[in-house]
């Protein structure tokens, strides 16, 4: 496994050596391999498929990861798609980020690089690792990649026929680490690889995140929290609480947490409309006993389904109290007509995403308009919130000089400048 | 210490609510009272001093780390217009990175915020104390200060004298560690602390890296490179040469490994220079044959010292490999004349800083002019080579809307827009 690393790194290399266009170019090999090798490729997929049918029946797997399995001719277009738009989109690396003149004929320059070997720990879709393969393409990265033994036919497919695609450009930048490797040697590769991005359940992210010295992106937990104000809009209230938990439940950006003003004059009505809408509501202490609910058990709790907690509070600063003490700080939104209150809350509050009067579902990348998500990032480190491109790519520095020498400042033939080029 | 920490983050949430005017005041505020304190701080830090030297006499200490404790009226007075640079220097937080239209009325901003809570562990010197708590208060993070016991006087008295300053800001921003809380204790508040920053050797910053998963800043080794190509002017590549390795050789960004191009005409006079200048050499194989050096040992050493590894190579691709091979990822030098040989140096050797034709001492964020250095970074997370205050931040993302929902995107109300308002 670690020369399979080193592998990746050499490899990763020459593809972070290629030029954007080379790298676009074989992105759109990719794509076009995906639905020229279709039938190969969903033939694979049908052995993991009817395996985790069988799998089902017989109680070793639950229906929500077989249902995750299954690819089609209209998802590989999809996907095909993607490809393309990443191959059309601009090359992220080498990006000038400063240039600064710091003597005569000495010149200091910042770029983009890439971050060099990632390892991305997938379950399920293995349309996930189509998607992770372009991100490392375009933003010039080796790639490691361990999919679950549920979809090993179907990785194994698509790994030969988008490594293959890449050719000219080396293949083994993209490696794929098959048999019985398991995730926790993975996860001693420290040194050789850069950053892991575990893709899966919230047990599967906590695991590496507990058991790795390398660099980890992406979230366990999303326990986002909706505060309506006792100045909000009772229709906003209304339509942002809903949309922020059923638009889709099981999102890590839905809404897990109502925070309701002691003084919000419709709050009866806001109640009414969640338990309308099928929300099964659990109470804090004054909450539960004004709406007769059952008591939540701990606000540390995600439901990831139409469930949430409701808690009284008595002003804004109890609300980010609230969040601070409970949440996870991934995404919390306040509805008010008061923008001192709604300002308040939006410099206070140390979550990655804050919203004022919109729904806690619109942080992701792609609706942040970063063109492709790799993850949402709830660590401080790197890259916070929704992670684009740019959250797989590093900086460095180089200077180009004409014998310069440190001495000679020290000596006063020269002194420092400084001056900004960009 | 789970309190402690925990109350720096409420103290330094405080600190980042701040605006940037009252952060520069006290900074002010600290730099007048290392000045006006100055006798209790030295009374306090002579007491070190004494103990120092006694423990020096007893072979309890080395000589080297009790040289590092002093203070003085100049180094106060020089720390104080550290500080009062710091404050003149404009706000990093909050600045402007992104403003996206995602919809009508719906606005996505990232700005910088603080990290939260910074730990830093330190050795010796009393005055990367100060340094680091105007650090800290010039970005608005929380602080927990972990110094050596053989500056626990100095550490102690400085600590009050900056934290009693920062009223009315919160002091409790600047958190001690005092006693017998050992580091490995310290090590294990992720979740309350977000970033490491040792400041101290090698031994401590990789026992640091080895034992916790809280993010850390700065870098164990540094093995840093020179190649002097077949085409180097031989005066210019003399004097980097000279310059990397003696300017101070015990810093972590001089030579340690000096790379000669087989065909490089001018090799005897370079190293009868480097001998002659007082540089003891080790050589590869076939440089140890060439000029009669004693073998090197391992290619990885840092000597610190004025001692160097030599070794010849057949071209600039052989100097790539035992740079990846050997080096650091720390700061590596080309000198040549040949610019498509230097561009293909600067395009392909994977380390933070990669120079031509200058001095790898220029490493350093004094000298990039980044105003402040709060350490190098090896780690390719979050910042790389020389980091400055901005190395201390994060973003965050605000979105502004008036009741939008993600349903409404679906139902095919409005569609996003992501025009660029910056």
């Amino acid at each position: 496994m670690k020369n399979l690393a080193a592998d990746v790194r050499t490899a990763g290399r020459e593809l972070a050596a290629a030029d954007g266009e080379a790298r676009s170019a074989a992105l759109e090999r990719m794509a076009d391999a995906l639905v020229a090798r279709s039938a190969e490729l969903l033939a694979a997929n049908a052995l993991d498929v009817a395996a985790a049918g069988e799998a089902v029946r017989e109680g070793r797997m639950t229906e929500a990861l077989a249902a995750r399995l299954p690819l089609s001719e209209g998802k590989l277009r999809d996907l095909s798609d993607g490809l393309r738009a990443l191959a059309a989109m601009g090359d992220p690396l080498h990006r000038l980020l400063r240039r600064t003149q710091l003597g005569d004929g000495l010149v200091l320059e910042q770029r983009t690089v890439p971050m060099g070997t990632l390892l991305v720990i997938f379950e399920s879709r293995p349309d996930a690792l189509v998607q992770v393969a372009a991100l490392a393409v375009r933003s010039g990265n080796g790639l490691l990649l361990k999919g679950g033994k549920e979809a090993a036919y179907s990785n194994r497919a698509l790994h030969a026929v988008l490594a293959g695609a890449l050719a000219p450009l080396p293949s083994a930048a993209l490696g794929l680490v098959e048999g019985r490797a398991d995730v926790d040697a993975l996860l001693k590769l420290d040194g050789l690889v850069d950053l892991v991005i575990p893709r899966g359940s919230n047990a599967l992210v906590r695991h590496v995140q507990e058991n790795t010295r390398i660099p980890v992106l992406g979230h366990a937990d999303g326990v986002c929290h909706v505060f309506v104000d006792a100045d909000a809009d009772p229709e906003r209230a209304l339509a942002v609480v809903l949309d922020s938990k059923l638009d889709y439940p099981a999102a890590c950006n839905a809404m897990e947490t109502l925070l309701v003003h002691e003084g919000y004059p419709h709050a009866d009505a806001l109640i009414a409309g969640l338990r309308d809408a099928g929300v099964r509501l659990r109470g804090g202490p004054s909450a539960a006993a004004r709406w007769g609910l059952p008591p939540v058990e701990d606000f540390h709790t995600e439901y990831s389904d139409t469930e949430a907690s409701v808690a009284l509070v008595p002003d804004v600063d109890a609300a980010i109290a609230h969040i601070h003490r409970f949440g996870s700080g991934h995404t919390e939104a306040i509805v008010t007509r008061d923008t001192s209150v709604a300002e308040r809350f939006l410099a206070r509050v140390d979550s990655a995403s804050v919203f004022h009067d919109c729904s806690t579902r619109f942080a992701d990348g792609f609706r942040y308009g970063l063109g492709a998500e790799v993850g949402i990032s709830t660590s401080r480190i790197h890259a916070r919130g929704p992670v684009g491109v740019e959250g797989l790519l590093t900086t460095r520095w180089t200077l180009r000089g004409g014998g310069h020498t440190v001495g000679a400042v020290k000596r006063g033939e020269w002194s420092f400048d400084h001056s900004d080029l960009l």
